[in-house]
């Protein structure tokens, strides 16, 4: 066997846990295709190669009507590596044999993958043969984290909306009637935060989460001048472009206060411009801007060197600043593989430069980013493909090490670091 | 035979069309060496090497003198992408049998090619030994169009100078003789671009086509504001720089209606600074500032759904945005690997990548870019060696798929999108 | 034997001329252990794997306490190339026979290589072993230049302190004592610039050098907007931020017209932000803005035709543009791989680029940017075996080379272009 055949077979024994997701915990598994292929990577996709929005989001459009609708765009998008997991997933999980799904098999498909599905314990099952020890989720400000166990679909505190959306009253409605505080000044701002962080430590929440725009330049803003524009916001009184900006900068630094004080990692996940793309399917509106730097958080990485920064870039062209950072900076964390960076050819690059470069108690392998647990399946095991290869070429090939030193580094990688960063 | 070269093999014996040159239809192959030495890759890294501009650009030099000027320099780029395009091209079409070209071969080699360029059928028998149906060109917009088989050599209308240029009276003056149009208004702007399609679209123009600097950002102008600002150009009033960016700005908003009001592609090359290097050889004087975002043309991509954009970026750090955008956006369609990224490494990476990310109805693999004929050989073949090796790896390899299917997939990139996108 | 075994064995057998270190003349090699740990390389990726600075920088502690210190922390940072240099030196230098350098094996290693350091003729051991043949200092701008043999440690001009530093008083006194010049105006401070010259050219300098921030492009000043400045700055008066740029314009612009007046190289290395990180170790405080664009220097290079500028840059989103400008810039030459970018993912990137792209007689390959002499070896093997794969690969294997023709390349590359590039 060669050392990358051991090596991934290793690695495949592996029990995960998944650090990033945005699984509903009450829904997490799927009851149909639809559920699968209505991932908004296969709707945009589908929609790029010229299935209309308006036939892909028709309302009322039943499971198996949308199934049918989509299943004829497959054919443009079967090079795409999501093609690539939608059928590992139709292959292990439903017992798929053939090498297309297309108008000829689906329906077989679905019916039988429907039976499936509708079995008692098809969540467990899915679990199980996934190897999912845990999940991360990604929860609202305001989700009361109830009726689910938070051991096994761990929480994180989503808070976008609180920087981003605060103008907006139905925002700051939410934010009062989760934290039973009204949030007018910097005071009052940090009680209702506090609240939050109760709240979630309180139900094992791993990690504060946050995606942020690529012009985003966090800086610490004095309190009276936050306190001058948190007065204005909740007079209703409009914001100019920098009261904006500086709303964002304190609620965010808030934040970050916060974490430092309850030892909490801090996710951030760095460079998307939301609604790019305006008449584009439901999640598949946003892009990003490449001209966006890791310097824009040196304040913050100075600032706050007791909390841990899990760091997701957008564009492989801040790939190596985030390893230059987690170079030097003990806070700064490089995690997963994100959404537009998360094809092989990008993920190899970014696997290479930071084993070659960054510690490897400091490095989180990968994440799915799933919205049904179907998928983390096919994605780490293409996470854990591209590991192997790297280990066996640059660690056992170029460097000499013994496979097992090599199974090693990626158990660290892909598990134990999980486990050490975020302490749950 | 290996994956790699069956696959190959496959790929050599289809048959193409090249959907963007600088050929001049009316003197489409070489005559000399001197017109293939005289390609602006071999004087300006000849230039880079030492030998001076002003003996290179000497007035009056002959063809044969030429040669033997720029072959000494040989030896100091033999390493280059571009002296392997050489080589081969001599090896292939004059049955040069050595590896190298130097002062001890050139004259021979001079002399056989000379005999050879000098049949009646040259440029019929570089066609075909090219195995080229088509060659797109990149016209004037005031190129008559006439003495050329259009259905051969296909017109594409160039439009840098009408959106660049207009300032200048040789310009506007062009443009008038053109389109039987004065064009001092929004109004009779349009109706002399309207002129230009007539007559393009009249002879079987596949695309309008442009190249943009790397600031370049366009947006709609109001018909009020262009008004005036055409107003001061067709009074010979100097315009400042905001004006002169709305000016642009309107005439390629212009452009882009006419698009899509005659379904054409518009073929945007995005990114090039000209005049950087102001003493470089003709042609060698261009570079770029990599600060460039996809982001810049989100709102046109937005407000033209119907005109199909194959877009090519001159910087390498721009591929994954094209990817991206290319991945939502119905009309974004990644084309061919442009100047200073057309060269493996580069080619490589955006290979693999748009092939893992991008439907692949969407994907132009490959353009010569050349200005004459017997370049289309030597740099298809390098793609072609390059897309074999990635579809082996990738596809095979990695993924399971047949042969067949795989050379399926290299066809349809190739040459089957390039029917599809252009329909010509 | 393969092609990359033969090649590689050729480039091992060749002498080498290191064209960039920090080596200190007058204490070249180490004494301890405790001076190649203490490279920051090690304290910084130990700092940021979590070991405090306040521990690794504690005033008093001894070499053999400060290794003490460090080795626990290397079980975290043995993925990377960094300890893969360590392990080899060991190896290499003081008979290391085991996988890890770790708490039960550290000691012996400590005495071991102590006695070996111990010898009277190490330095030169390490000379022999290291094939060094010439080592390029950085001296600062008032080094004397004495007590050590020019033509095997050969000086070379550092010049930041001058281009940034000289509106402290600390700065223009060391000029003023250096030159025997007090720089007042813009004729005072040609002379005093051209003194310094005199002195390093005499003592057979072989460049100019200078680190750059990514922010900096220069230009010409005027000589009457220069004398302001520079009466102010004599003044010690203070400058906003406009008048220290072109301060820092001037004194750049005239270094450049001392090394054409001189025929001397300047060594531009481009991209470096000081003390981002402030808490950071000695040295490892420093990161970059991915942002910067060699068209901030297109004035520059088209100014200075007759100067040749070895150019390094930072990030490796800068290494197609540096590929680009050498292409057609006779005075642009790539030069080495730079600390963020001294990993083997980058290099290799850089190295086939460079190779398919640049005049070979353009480019120098390796430099070890070294602080003590142990460093070269495992630097520049690590960049040896890079270089042969890709000779290999993309020469022999791709273009159908012979191993002589590759071994060659590698050759001119690795030694042939430092001595015809610098001269010495």
């Amino acid at each position: 066997m060669s050392a990358v055949a051991e090596i991934l077979s290793e690695l495949e024994s592996l029990r995960l846990i998944d650090p990033h997701s945005h699984i509903n915990p009450h829904s997490a598994s799927s009851d149909t295709l639809a559920d699968i292929l209505g991932y908004h990577y296969y709707t945009e996709l589908s929609h790029s190669a010229g299935l209309p929005r308006e036939l892909i989001e028709e309302s009322g459009i039943g499971p198996r009507e949308k199934v049918a609708l989509l299943v004829p765009s497959l054919s443009a998008i079967e090079n795409t590596a999501q093609y690539s997991w939608l059928l590992e997933m139709c292959q292990v999980f439903f017992g798929f044999e053939e090498s297309r799904i297309d108008e000829s098999n689906w329906e077989a498909l679905y019916d039988s993958s429907e039976r499936t599905m509708q079995a008692q314990d098809w969540e467990l099952t899915v679990l199980e043969k996934s190897g999912l020890d845990q999940v991360y989720l990604t929860n609202d400000f305001d989700d009361p984290l109830e009726g689910f166990d938070t051991h096994l679909y761990v929480p994180c505190l989503r808070t976008d909306d609180l920087v981003f959306q605060l103008q907006k009253q139905e925002t700051r409605d939410r934010l009062t009637k989760a934290s039973g505080v009204t949030a007018k000044d910097t005071g009052s701002m940090r009680r209702a935060l506090g609240a939050l962080f109760d709240h979630f430590v309180a139900n094992n929440a791993a990690a504060c989460a946050i995606s942020l725009p690529p012009d985003f330049a966090p800086q610490k803003i004095a309190d009276q001048r936050a306190d001058v524009v948190l007065n204005k916001v909740s007079g209703n009184l409009p914001l100019d472009d920098a009261e904006q900006q500086d709303l964002s900068c304190f609620v965010f630094w808030s934040l970050a206060e916060q974490c430092a004080e309850r030892q909490l990692p801090f996710d951030l996940m760095i460079g998307v411009n939301r609604r790019v793309y305006e008449s584009g399917v439901y999640q598949g509106q946003d892009l990003y801007d490449k001209r966006v730097s890791l310097i824009q958080y040196r304040q913050l990485f100075n600032a706050f060197p007791q909390v841990i920064f899990p760091t997701s870039v957008l564009s492989e062209t801040s790939g190596q600043e985030l390893v230059s950072y987690a170079w030097i900076f003990p806070n700064v964390v490089p995690n997963g593989h994100w959404w537009y960076s998360n094809i092989p050819v990008f993920i190899e690059q970014d696997c290479r430069s930071r084993l070659q470069a960054v510690p490897r108690t400091k490095q989180i392998g990968y994440y799915s980013d799933m919205y049904k647990l179907e998928f983390a399946l096919p994605k780490f095991a293409m996470y854990r493909r591209i590991l192997a290869k790297v280990l066996a070429t640059d660690f056992v090939g170029d460097r000499g090490w013994s496979v097992e030193q090599a199974v090693d580094l990626g158990r660290q990688i892909l598990r134990g670091n999980v486990e050490t960063i975020f302490s749950k």
